[in-house]
């Protein structure tokens, strides 16, 4: 074994430690520490700006990265706050249900933590914080992998952490940082078999490309989101053009953006007009199919390539389709079971598209910017899962557990 | 990509195609396809039979495969009469739940099928029926890959059942088998990314070592079962020996059986001889740690390897430990989360042992063998998962399901 598998290994063996004491805490108690990490959060404001100074002036930070590098003062107060939000949602851990065979065994289905869980995550260093409150409030130990270039806001951040964890008498190993900005690193990391029961990659293509060809441990896939809004002939019009103007640019960078939009060709020559004109002043890139391009003879043509791209920026591929059906082939063929949305006043079409698209969350009549577990209503949200096992969609406070079976029996055999 | 990759993938795609109309047919539809096919096996009775005479005849089956591989007429009656029992299961599809926001997003959770879910087993042919019954009426296509001895048995059950989906006017392709029995064949299975949307694989631990090394698709590992019977100083020591004779000898190549007995100290003098004495007739050979080797002085010694194995067989290792504590930590070590007992009368102990180990299932005061779908009164079991993502322990037909968010706006962006 090298230094590393050495040192990534023993972390987390201390996480697995750490998370049989943590997963049979009160909700009190966990509570208590969330609480006093929102405190010692607040109290270490100075500390923590200044190592996220050393983190911004480091010349190898892309410009478009700053923004959300940057934890200033008010965002440490915000991140606190989100922290007290954990605290005060109920605990998902302990539920379950309950049934007596006719043998007399008595059967509990317990909701239980899942252990240790680690994230790899990109820039944004309140994910640091977010994903460990939510990974302490389920009773689980965190193993944090975070990008390379808030090293040291990720170093001060855990360590506050860990600090008010023992201030609480809670096993500071629950939260650690993987203190290692290698690929070679996160490789290792995903293949901690045994000792980390939940990997979850929040980041990019590439990130989800390396988790799957390298892990070994069980993973949720976040994240990759290139969802569609596809206007039917039968659409409002003025409805359609708000909701794929919103889908687009409210914020292009996140996953739950539109990326290409599907338009009937009924409604083609009137929507897309009104459909630019109402885009005018946002300078959004558009590439069109051949027939879009007829409509709108200015724009660039969308290749094959442009259909499988999440831009995650202001450019949106246009499409000119002949049916539902052909809307749904599009999306099953080049989407990545994200968000998909219909804009349409017509049952028949609205149903063909719920049963045909294979996605996460399917829209009708609304913007896909809506896949997001607080605007579900889940309080919280560890990620948006784009696979089928464990968790889809929003992942809020429950996906972060499994199940266990209690069985009480006096004696019974087979 | 060779000829075996395009097969397998051409298999796969047609599966996902023959998975897109099978998942929106009515529960009536499914029923009347499943019973359909059992109709139509019980009509190719003598066929089936042939083959798998056939199979039986292969000088390379070991002799203590036969059993398992055998298809003879009662048994063929008893796989239509299974899959009889699954058309008279509730069908968990379509079922959900739904809320309101306050911003007038209606929100459905609906309960959808996986889509294409890949199993990989040996020996027995039944489990090539039983599996397609349960992915049919959740609403799947399956892809099945059966062990090399069962080939021949398989491509007749296999044709029979499509030949009755197709009487139905249900797709063919919603049951397939890969008719290839190389390792390279099962290592291309499982990196069909995005046409396989579950894997579970159903066999030993080379099989799922290879799993964990090769596959790019979601798995649910299934089957591991390293379990133990722990008998605590507070034991009522009849009820002990019946649990402990029973976990091992009912069913020693089963996941669920014993393979690794843990008695308290202060019980030790009293419990092993009286244990050794009712397995006499069993003829199971033991293998003991130090002390317990100085209590019954005949055994094998027990190496840490011992500890390791699940032997699946008529062999048990058994280990005296001075605490419940010990006991965890030796169950969490060596175990592979799947079902274990304790035998006590005091709760605080049976409390310490369901919180402090980490397995699917935990008994108190009851054999381990209980750990099965039908005995936990779910109606049919497509295998046991030791995992903790997406299911865990014994899987019914929900967890051959996923969730679909269905959102309804009337124009609502964000």
């Amino acid at each position: 074994m090298t230094e590393l598998e050495i040192y990534i290994s023993e972390l987390c063996r201390a996480a697995k430690r750490a998370s049989r004491a943590i997963s049979g805490l009160s909700t009190a108690k966990k509570n208590a520490a969330l609480l006093r990490i929102a405190d010692v959060l607040e109290q270490s404001t100075h500390e923590i700006v200044e190592a996220n100074e050393v983190d911004l002036k480091n010349p190898a930070v892309p410009p478009n990265m700053v923004d959300r590098l940057k934890l200033g003062e008010d965002r440490v107060r915000a991140v606190a706050a989100a922290v007290r939000e954990v605290a005060a949602l109920p605990d998902p851990v302990g539920g379950g249900e309950r049934w007596v065979r006719p043998n007399g065994l008595i059967i509990t289905r317990e909701r239980v933590p899942l252990g240790v869980i680690a994230i790899i995550y990109e820039a944004r260093p309140n994910v640091t914080v977010d994903a460990a409150a939510l990974c302490i409030k389920t009773g689980n130990a965190v193993v944090l992998r975070g990008g390379k270039e808030a090293i040291n806001t990720n170093r001060v951040l855990v360590g506050v952490m860990q600090r008010a964890l023992e201030e609480e008498g809670v096993a500071p190993a629950a939260v650690s940082l993987v203190d290692d900005v290698t690929r070679e690193g996160t490789k290792i990391l995903m293949r901690q078999r045994g000792l980390v029961d939940a990997l979850i990659p929040r980041g990019g293509a590439s990130l989800i490309k390396s988790v799957v060809e390298n892990a070994s441990v069980p993973v949720i896939e976040t994240g990759a989101g290139n969802c569609h809004v596809y206007i039917d002939k039968n659409a409002d019009l003025d409805m359609a053009v708000k909701i794929a103007v919103n889908a687009k640019v409210s914020r292009p960078s996140v996953c739950n953006a539109v990326e290409t939009l599907l338009v009937h060709s009924d409604v083609a020559r009137e929507f897309l007009p009104l459909f630019a004109e109402a885009l005018e002043s946002q300078s959004v890139e558009l590439r069109g199919c051949e027939r879009t391009r007829e409509i709108l003879p200015g724009i660039k043509e969308a290749t094959d390539q442009d259909y499988y791209t999440e831009y995650n920026d202001f450019i949106l591929a246009v499409k000119v389709v002949d049916s539902v059906g052909e809307a749904i082939e599009h999306i099953n063929k080049y989407g990545t079971m994200h968000s998909e949305a219909i804009v349409t006043r017509d049952i028949a079409a609205a149903e063909q598209f719920r049963r045909g698209v294979d996605a996460a969350a399917i829209y009708v009549n609304a913007s896909t910017r809506f896949t997001d577990g607080g605007e579900f209503g889940f309080g919280a949200e560890i990620g948006i899962s784009t696979q089928k096992l464990h968790a889809r969609g929003p992942m809020g406070l429950a996906e972060l557990t499994t199940v266990k079976y209690y069985v009480l029996g006096n004696g019974q055999t087979r």
